[in-house]
């Protein structure tokens, strides 16, 4: 691989938007705005009151839900409201969490951090495995199941209506709480989105967790939660014996940006952006490496592959950095250990051109022609 | 209590700094200025090289404490700090955390809900209590102690030099960690500081705790930890996998306001507001209540002061809002029960004129005369 090794590496890693996707001018006037409107506010202490986020900002998205302002959240980033969340859930009781196989790693590790016992539940190319889960809810239930439901990372899959009702039916059956995470759910690239489970199941067993990140800007660090009302009050409690106060700067710039359509505007551009790059990526797996895909996504940031490697994981990772092609852990978005020759690798599409994500397609392919057969 | 009880209460509760002591306007302008300089990355996540916080935002706050950059980590506010750390330090192996008596509530709760065994050492007028500390290390040694040398809160007492000489020593002899919490630090009204516990026992020993809250702006949520290379980078790698990245348009205007000495020009500001407040303070108080004050600070926000009560602090902050005046409840500062008869009562004087702390004072010798004796 000496022709490649010396240029920088193809990153197929993380999920961040490409910056074509930020409208930062936009949003650098909305700060200029919010400055104005209420100067002192901005950087002083969120009122005590206002703990559970800016008052207009929770309006809207509690809108967007069809959920009372009360029932909704807003904290520093969903990773924050997963954090919490798992916090409030795991603190006492049922320690089991179930989540999808393979699923966001950085979920996997929350939860182990605040003592939860996680277990996977197969991904199909429609979803979860749903008969699986029906049999073992016949053994018991988790304290919560963790499910990315639209354009999945990393799997790229995203759950057919029939599973979501089929879900939201054994959620309300067996008495379990289902905990949505929707970041790319706007992303969609074509067709209709199904349900949401929270539409479907309601908020007694459906928690919402949602994102400006892939939408508006993740540098704003704003995310949120629409629950119940006693679930968000909770969820804000234990925020400020965290972190004291929301940051309401950044806020008021994620409300001022919903208000006046930027939100919206934005999701179109980055429809826009990001229809033909899934589609010659899609294109360049199938040319390149055969039929691999885990699932042709409609949308989202992530195409995934299965590939059949003897060699094991470890060195399919190390040969594509010496082909020039840096890689996530696939093991990593599993809960249990997987078969050593089966090896799961994410290819985020959103961030490269056509042109490099084929070469990156094109280095992989090399690299797993360099490994050993058996 | 019927003609003060239709006024509004005077609030003796939350260590909010007033308005005045927020150069909002100035941080508007320095807003834009880091809008205009890096307009994309203030809406991006930070990149990964970049989680221990702002490169020139570490590079300052290292200076100020003879530091490498490496060993500074910032983050969202400093309790999110003590939150990481408490977190990181409790993780594995020994549970004891010692505090003095009393302390900030929200530490205690922050080391009891990640698995800490918090007992308290007594505050003196001139800090801990050295020789009860120096005997109980004859049994075992903590994960950690944690102190607030500079007008502490509650208690508004600063550690002398000659302790802070001795604690420095007992954490080299004895081996165990001091995490020194420094939010008021610089808000010196009269006298030299002296020299901090990492400036005595280096940074094996001493993990510093400051924040920008308190001298710039709260709502920037912008705190951050002194410590060693590995020690930042294992709180960096930790709020990571809490709440992904940093905010970097708030961490830039932080950087900003330090580089161009509006922090300092604040400094000056906020003493000139609060000297005559904390003189006026002292004087109410001593002429309202008698010789109450557990010690007359130098600085920060806090008077505290000691009340027998025999009808206990439940009845005393019943009489208390009655008359007109919201306290906060005092044994929440201490990790363990304190005599029924004997009520801690923190006066915060920061926030209030001097006229509104006076009348807050007479309205709490009115609460305490209308309880009954024994």
């Amino acid at each position: 691989m000496s022709t490649t090794a010396a240029v920088a590496p193809i990153a197929f890693t993380r999920g961040v938007p490409p910056i074509e996707a930020i409208p930062f001018r936009e949003l650098a006037v909305h700060t200029q705005a919010a400055l104005l409107e209420q100067p002192a506010a901005m950087f002083q202490y969120a009122p005590i009151a206002r703990h559970r986020g800016d008052a207009v900002l929770r309006a809207l998205i509690g809108q967007a839900h069809d959920a009372d302002a009360d029932a909704v959240f807003v904290t520093n980033g969903s990773l924050q409201a997963l954090d919490l969340l798992a916090a409030l859930a795991l603190r006492v009781g049922n320690p089991e969490v179930w989540v999808e196989a393979p699923t966001y790693d950085r979920a996997l590790s929350i939860f182990r951090r605040h003592g939860g016992w996680v277990s996977g539940v197969a991904l199909e190319t429609d979803g979860i495995d749903v008969e699986a889960l029906r049999s073992r809810l016949g053994h018991g239930v988790p304290a919560f199941l963790y499910t990315i439901p639209d354009f999945q990372n990393p799997g790229g899959v995203t759950m057919s209506e029939e599973k979501r009702r089929a879900l939201a039916e054994l959620a309300v059956h067996y008495g379990f709480r289902i905990v949505e995470d929707t970041p790319y759910r706007e992303l969609r690239l074509r067709g209709a989105s199904p349900p949401t489970l929270r539409e479907l199941a309601g908020p007694e067993h459906v928690i919402t967790i949602g994102s400006f990140s892939k939408v508006l800007s993740p540098g704003l660090r704003v995310g949120y939660v629409v629950a119940d009302a006693q679930t968000s009050l909770d969820l804000a409690s234990l925020a400020e014996d965290t972190y004291l106060s929301p940051a309401p700067l950044a806020q008021a710039i994620a409300a001022r940006s919903l208000a006046s359509g930027l939100v919206a505007e934005n999701v179109a551009r980055i429809r826009a952006l990001l229809g033909p790059r899934h589609d010659h990526a899609v294109g360049a797996v199938r040319e390149g490496l055969g039929d691999v895909l885990l699932a042709v996504p409609d949308g989202g940031y992530f195409l995934s592959i299965r590939l059949a490697v003897a060699a094991g994981e470890e060195a399919l990772l190390r040969a594509a950095l010496d082909a020039g092609v840096a890689l996530t852990k696939g093991s990593a978005f599993f809960a249990c250990a997987q078969p050593d020759d089966e090896v799961v690798v994410r290819l985020p599409f959103q961030a490269l051109s056509p042109q490099d994500f084929a070469d990156g397609v094109r280095r992989l392919g090399l690299a797993i022609e360099s490994l050993p057969r058996s």
